[in-house]
């Protein structure tokens, strides 16, 4: 093995714009994104946040319509087959019924089938009034090429998904999203959420993979604003456009996260915590 | 009482750049800055870290020599006296001797006297080797104008830190710092150190307000880049050069730090998180 080629990955976000309600639809273009990312190399893949069903929902029983399980959904079983025919890795938001509860989910699914899921923990606005918060906590999965977790969307704003995740040995966090627009936001500098991925890998040595949707959704716009970030906190892939479809690809070596973290013979960006004052 | 100038204040942050070793001279140069600051308006007026000693010492012996006691100590009850006859508040960073050990520290001194210190939890690099980490805490001080804790230089890559400042009911997070270039920092973005100031007021609905040095000692370079950043993460002065002495100045309302938390009907920066998770 070549040293600095350990876990050598071809990472790719898909930035789509899904629309609400229209669920054939938005997997047939799902597919067709990630079909033209694995053209390109792709081995892991991103998709963004409830990307099978839309996100502006009407009410509860419109989001419940749109969702399914992870042990036999449609989406889930057309993700799967893909994922084994292509030899790739899926980490894609949808809409997770559980019984009569909702989550919005990240469904993670490799060659050999689904991988396991991750559930929102912090949900946004009106998602409250539709889904459960997650209740899965933060799972780290294991692939041939590293350990992936995940987070989704406003999780990001809490520095302690990060830490989690890396403290728990992920080497990427895949960031399914739907970020919307803030009104403060200078228009010279990174959009917070850009940032706060930047910040987040940076502090905890892991790379972030973030797939944002783009277009208007019941008069709800969206961010767009893609990125992949190495594991020292600078974007290798993005930021993308604010309002077009498109593929990031960035060629990554994930062992890179679990080098970096040690930052001179004194420092680690993890053992350097002080949980006996936190 | 105005809304939204409940709590105003004008904070400066004074870059400057002293000379290790030179402490007569540090402190004379602090005092000047300090008289300047005060004269363009500023009530709170944070200076760099180890500001009346400077950074590189060749030896624990020479970090020992230049400092001094909070209760006592020279630079301190000047600093002091000055605080008094202008009216203000001041958090500067020295060189702290208690007994045998030394700590990288700041002075917290409001026009009635020392108000209290803070001890850099998380040592960079060869401070290990001059200084005992931190073992006060985050204390939280309050004055008639808002609460203010305080972070040195390489604890504010700790996002607990943050975290600790806001769930305390700091408005401010006041920051000493010495701040170093980093290698793979792109040209075309923030600085990380400034980046991570705006993340974390940002993700805490804190102000955040960085005095960095500048110039090189004994070949390090610093950054310089100081900046205060409003409770939703954005710069309202700064980021200074990179290097030249420099005063920065903004008038804020500490206030808007405690109304900004809550970020719409359902969601709030604090108490969003999920400690039965994490």
């Amino acid at each position: 093995m070549t040293p600095g080629n350990e876990s050598r990955v071809t990472v790719a976000c898909v930035q789509m714009c899904p629309e609400v309600g229209a669920k054939v639809r938005n997997v047939a273009r799902s597919i067709e994104l990630i079909e033209q990312a694995h053209a390109r190399g792709a081995n892991l893949i991103v998709l963004p946040e409830l990307c099978n069903s839309g996100y502006v929902f009407e009410s509860r029983e419109e989001a419940f319509a749109l969702s399914e399980a992870l042990a036999d959904g449609d989406t889930i079983g057309q993700w799967s087959a893909l994922a084994a025919r292509l030899d790739l890795t899926l980490v894609a938001g949808y809409a997770e019924r559980d019984g009569d509860s909702l989550y919005n989910s990240a469904a993670v699914i490799g060659p050999g089938g689904v991988l396991g899921g991750y559930r929102k923990m912090h949900l946004w606005g009106d998602e409250q009034l539709f889904f459960e918060p997650g209740n899965l906590g933060m799972p780290v999965f294991h692939t041939p090429f590293g350990r992936l977790a995940c987070a989704i969307c406003y999780d990001i704003w809490f520095p302690e998904v990060f830490r989690m995740a890396a403290a728990r040995g992920a080497d990427i966090l895949c960031v399914p999203t739907n970020w919307v627009p803030m009104p403060a936001q200078p228009a010279e500098l990174p959009a917070m959420a850009n940032l706060l991925a930047m910040g987040g890998a940076h502090s905890n040595g892991l790379f972030v993979a973030a797939a944002d949707r783009v277009g208007v959704e019941r008069e709800q716009p969206f961010l767009g604003r893609s990125l992949i970030v190495d594991s020292q906190g600078w974007p290798v892939a993005g930021p993308a456009s604010p309002s077009d479809e498109e593929i990031l690809l960035a060629s990554v070596n994930l062992a890179d996260a679990r080098r970096h973290r040690q930052l001179n013979a004194f420092n680690h960006v993890l053992r350097d915590r002080r949980p006996d004052i936190y």
